[in-house]
């Protein structure tokens, strides 16, 4: 076991999210196992893997500064077995850290990482992108989620606009990609680069909002860069952030996202781009 | 040398994106070099050199398919010596590959990248971006670019919107961080991956856009992901694309910037982000 992390910290208190990203050393490796409060159709959800690797560096004694942009790559289903996690320290200078992490099952790469980590200076401040307008989290209801996957159990949605509406738009008249909820955990838990990072994941595919209707799909690729270190998100003292998502393009299997993620004050805290590949 | 590419078509008749691109073999292992065409301030623009680690895959013999969605790190600036690349084949499924490539330089890693190459089936198609509108790329005049650096000597930039305007914004009124522009190898090259992934990179620094002036800049990780396959590159038989970049916030020293690249056809090609780490 690693020391000194609350996710060793077994027992009750301890959140679903951090149980399903915690991490043990086993003769002298890092070890996960996926949870099950956490799966998906054919395995875990993608942003619960996505932060266990993370947690893999923001736990590693030669890590210094906080992330900054991080991209995943999902190569194969990760099964309910322990895993292995190989994190390397590819160079560092002054101010940053370039990160490779491998989760590796049954002798195979099933999902890697690459992370910049930096310790960031003052400067000239200035957020271009503005805030979706939304009304307060409270005021929305949750979308019921008895019926979904797991992970999505975890985590509360609340619509601000477009709602996953099946059985309303089809191939020939597609609805649009664009969406934005209020989101947070289900059991609140103040949000850190790791839920940051897991939330970047939890927009539903787009192909879903604009054929309405469900299909195959897997992210293949997700990068996120965080726009605030451990000083601002403190700062912020959040459980819930305002979500927005869209897409570009749907062509020959594969489709785009892009997300935003703000702070009830008004901060963007993350951005996120992903590919998906989807059968339709 | 590898055989089979037009980079080894060493002459005249070599472009010199595919001269400042180009792969060696000596003695079993990769190598490069910067070319002082592509020289930005203290190194090679990156641009050209992650279009060297995407053609160190391209023309790996195990390579399947197209590059699908890429992510670049720069760690260090490339000197001029040669450097060594090493592409590793992560993992391969039946229709996608998970690739690596490390520059390495005096011992260090000064880049890598990771990479998604993928057969892309028929499916469904939707494009929902709208290309933004330009007046036709002959009828705007190409930025003077001999004062700049050699890299940008390689590019006409034919702004559309938002022309870097010197002088004329400041910390206390920043301007727009948004610019479009007609973009093309100053001489003539037909567009393909290497290029889309090196004109990713041609975007000034949007801190040069909205502070009006020059400061210290280095990109530190980008992410492109490519809409067109090869057969979709080939049928749009461009060699220019119009490109719209913008960004969502400057803070504590690093900001973001987001970028489409589309065909003269109306086709988004690629879409692309990165961090950018500035000093202001």
């Amino acid at each position: 076991m690693l020391e000194k992390t609350p996710s060793t910290d077994l027992g009750d208190a301890v959140h679903p999210f951090d149980r399903a990203t915690r991490i043990s050393r086993v003769e002298g490796k890092l070890q996960g196992v996926a949870s099950a409060d956490y799966f998906a159709f054919v395995g875990p959800f993608g942003g619960a893997t996505a932060a266990t690797l993370l947690r893999a560096i923001i736990e590693h004694p030669e890590r210094a500064g906080d992330p900054l942009s991080v991209t995943v790559n999902f190569c194969a289903p990760v099964g309910s077995a322990p895993f292995e996690l190989d994190a390397r320290l590819l160079k560092a200078t002054r101010s940053t850290q370039h990160w490779m992490v491998e989760l590796v099952q049954d002798g195979g790469v099933a999902a890697f990482m690459t992370a910049v980590f930096a310790v960031r200076r003052p400067s000239w401040s200035h957020q271009t992108a503005a805030m979706p307008e939304a009304p307060p989290f409270d005021q929305i209801k949750p979308l019921p989620t008895s019926v979904i996957a797991p992970w999505a159990q975890q985590y509360q949605f609340r619509f601000v606009e477009g709602a996953p509406q099946y059985g309303k738009a089809s191939n020939d008249h597609p609805a649009s990609a664009y969406s934005r909820m209020w989101l947070s955990d289900t059991r609140p838990r103040r949000i850190d680069f790791l839920s940051l990072l897991s939330m970047s994941d939890t927009f539903f595919a787009r192909i879903f909002h604009v054929l309405g209707a469900i299909v195959p799909i897997g992210t293949v690729s997700m990068t996120t860069v965080f726009h605030a270190d451990s000083a601002d998100l403190a700062a912020e003292n959040t459980t819930m952030v305002l979500g927005a998502a869209d897409a570009n393009i749907f062509h020959k299997s594969f489709s785009d996202q892009t997300g935003q993620l703000w702070s009830p004050g008004g901060r963007l805290l993350a951005t996120t781009s992903q590919v998906v590949y989807f059968k339709a």
